[in-house]
């Protein structure tokens, strides 16, 4: 049984609210159930040096939480002077799965810069900040593309992301908080609307796990993916 | 003529939600019209080395902002490796103003660490979120008198803040960000409900201001102080 | 009665001694009684990138302490990786106050730094770096004009400061350590020599103050500012 | 048809060279072709103060590169003054993958802490690193054993790594530095001796890949791993 | 010819005014020439905490320059976040020259600290640091021994320090800026009253040097140090 | 009796092995007995913007230690943040060393970088990698003169560099680790192949020297010199 009463396939409710912060191209606030993000896309028609002249955009993201996202009040990573291993972890992960889905060519000499600042925590906040952060994306580029700042539409596909665990020997579909500090078994899949996989991070500090565990988790990944796109299609208004 | 349209002495649409981060001892989200800050307060059952058994609490405030409050984006602090002299400076302020109405001894030997981190910037953000930080502070106090953690209850009164500034020639209450961007001056307020005194800062880089006009805006922070304070006092349910 | 026997609205001794620093545009070591502030100023024909191709100059201030201006050492800022809360609150100040009587396009697009090393501290360091540094900025500027690097004469009044405070009941002027670390109620003013306010910055961590308080603060501080203001003209010759 | 001529499923030659740096309690040169990594395991009596009291012990582990491991300089982390994110990712990884086999009771309030430093580059860095890890590991594990140091034998199973990808198309094992830069998807495995996953990490930062291909990769894991599996026992003289 | 036109075996006038600093125990302003450097000695009856327990003290020390000691503007180490390896090598060196005159013995679990702050730089900073060292740690034990803090007499014997080096081919003692800039050779030389040498450091980027020209070297130190000690003992009243 | 049961003036065997590291234009693994550091040239055919358009080139070097080149862990610096004040004072020191025998204006305005990373520390490590940082720097201008990169040869010399000190009231020749930690008196000499002196460092934290001592010691360092410059010229092929 799931501390939340929830069926081994069944997700948390997700929402996700777009035009959440009026200063932004694009921005979406995302909860999974308890855990929600805000979600900003910054647009720059520069981008950073190195990336400059090959005719190519770049995006990229960052992450954070407020110091009371969770439980206990966790340090301000402004205040200890540097981010930690996690967060560049996660903002990296995010980075790579929007880059996925977006065709650098037709983003133009162009910078979307994605930032993902949780305002709580209960369990999958880099699976929430992908899915949300898809709905931010599409937005700064939908503001492109009707300024004729982009070359051609660089959006390729949706993309979106959940986990999967083995909590008390069973298989099981987003894990919140309670679930995670205590799953053998914990995955990311980041996949594209398509059904094809961005990213997959599965880890077992506790149990290693078999072929077979795996698959069972990757088929429990790809109905919650399903889902995530349907709702991110209904956002976007398509 | 304000860009908002308001009066000289008319405050912003001020409105302060209590409860807003589940997971924290008292909270609140402040806005003073688009700028919108979120306030936790964290208490802790323990002190800094440095202020141990003296018998006396410590209430303390740190500041941030989303990287897209602005207009164009800010650079995350955590990324840069430090809060910038800005930040420090309102965190410190913040501090200090709390502590003006709190009881050390009655809070006996624990720590309130309150969190404002800005979710939209639009003007005045250091002084909604002392208004706001009061909130979640007087929660987070009454969250520990329920629990006997308290001496006695070390509330002595309650406090705000608002900004004043000469627009234009024109002594104005409450500055948004286009006023405060053109203001010849600058004055920053933070009074009791009792209408004491708690902080003054007033700044006149561009031109130097009388007695006469320091009077005035004194006059204005009253004046948007005693509007604070009544609704200080319904959100507070008194 | 004050520790040092002075009278309520009695300054300590000033002494503003120009040239100390032989190889800066301008330099002055001041004193507030035992309070002692080494000030350079130093000319650069050039600003910070921001700054260029607006035709105007800048003024900008750093403040540091040797490790035994105080009764036991502090750590040096160079050691700990960073300058304090305090630190960059008082530079700030430091630039804001000066800003304020430089006319920028007169000035040209040159900057000058203003250096401001304590080394003793007996109270108001803050006052007395303005104080002095008014001197050392005048006399790098005298030099500019000189060598024909203004457009103008920058100068466009004299800047100086001083704090008041209420100790043990009483309000006094210019607060020296032992008063400083008992007041009450503390307030920084700077004010231009013909009596117009800069900055005014009151904080009463300990008791808020009426505004009836504050106006006596503020008279106190009209007193101390013009006898500053005389010094200053007397020192620079004129 | 690979640049280096190999077959699609044949690594490059592995060698595992014990007891390289005589200071250390465990210590293992590792080569993958041309990668070449040198490991060593430092054995601690004492804790982190976050992990005392719970009868448990810890394996960490640290990764660097020297700064001429690449074929144009890398900068030099101490020099930089910070780890990079793909260095705090990578030792993440490690320290995850060791701790998977190992029983923290077992190993008792020690701490074993890894250091991998490349000294040269040619593709599959983290994945040698583990591999060889694993010899220094177990050497300290053992020389801990000898002194008595532990409650039972700490060491559960073997681990390795090994990287595949899709190269021009192609599944491959154990990618270079030439196939690494130009594949469309990059998949890192850790395995125990028995044929458990203990890290997926799959990657498709060009590409997005099927559900088959990733299978594909997994067969293809799963040979490269038995093969390391025989060389670490041969290696450890078992 | 010298740029001062003095002769080659002569140094600068020099000076040692004591107790300039009144809250530290021990200080000397020291002048070589222009160069003027201030020091104070700060006593803690406590230690670091890997010196504790075995009966020894500890003589540390730290160097800084004032941002216009020198003819340009030097960034402030304390804005730019860390010191200089320039700034590290001195203060290594003073201390270690200090520590070689003190018994630790009769010092006893006490720790003196030296702060040296150049105030004007025209080369030797290093060399008179040293030797206004010794009178501040020599007035900082004598102040312990008043205070029955020492177990016996700490100073074994007196220190100082000077330069020489080879300018336009000739050795000179006590090297100017003008004649540091130039010189091919350069070398700093520690010696204690007795003639016992404590550090020699020559540096010939520009030109090796030959034993020869190393003997007459230490020959012009020798001299020099001689005049030190004479100074150092009538500053102390000896 | 020395503790390795070497004559006072015997070197430790010295081993010089050239092209370690395939990928850099110079390296050498040099070993003064179990003290063995990788030393790498790396060149570079641009120069830091301070030394542009002078026509003159620039060698510079950098020093790391492996954490577990010593006998118990010493903590990595790329996580602490930063380097220590004893590597840089080392790493300042090779670069001063190699740059006394180049000739910077036949060099062109090309950089070479050495990274001297110590893998085994058992005293000394400052002189070997120094003695071993003149080969690869030597095999990297040999790669440039291959490449018309180079005026001219700008190998003016060899360099090498050795340790002395008095162990136990005896003055010995290249001291290793045990010597080290109880030697009374420490200096470390580099030399030319021609035997100038390039640099001098004598340390006597424990009992100052006298002028004779030091006689000795330059004695011992001239022949321990004379013979790594064999085994350098040697190494070279000639």
């Amino acid at each position: 049984m799931r501390p939340s009463g929830r069926e081994p396939s069944q997700m948390r409710a997700v929402t996700l609210e777009r035009n959440i912060a009026p200063k932004a191209e694009g921005s979406c606030l995302v909860a999974f159930g308890s855990t929600r993000v805000l979600v900003t896309a910054s647009v720059e028609t520069s981008l950073p040096s190195w990336r400059r002249g090959q005719g190519l955009g770049w995006v990229t993201a960052e992450y954070g939480m407020l110091p009371r996202a969770t439980g206990t009040r966790t340090r301000r990573e402004a205040t200890a002077g540097k981010q930690s291993g996690r967060t560049q972890e996660i903002q990296r992960l995010i980075g790579r799965s929007l880059r996925a889905v977006v065709d650098m060519a037709a983003l133009g000499e162009n910078q979307i810069t994605i930032d993902c600042d949780v305002l709580e925590a209960d369990g999958g906040t880099r699976t929430a900040s992908i899915t949300g952060a898809y709905i931010a994306l599409a937005d700064a580029i939908a503001w492109m593309n009707e300024r004729k700042l982009t070359k051609a539409n660089p959006l390729r596909d949706t993309v979106a992301a959940v986990s999967c665990g083995i909590y008390r020997g069973m298989p099981v579909l987003d894990l919140d908080y309670l679930e995670d500090v205590e799953a053998e078994t914990d995955a990311n899949f980041v996949l594209t609307g398509s059904g094809k996989f961005v990213e997959i991070q599965g880890t077992a500090e506790q149990n290693p796990f078999s072929r077979e565990e795996l698959d069972t988790l990757m088929g429990l990944a790809e109905k919650g993916i399903s889902e995530l796109t349907v709702l991110q299609k209904t956002a976007l208004g398509g």
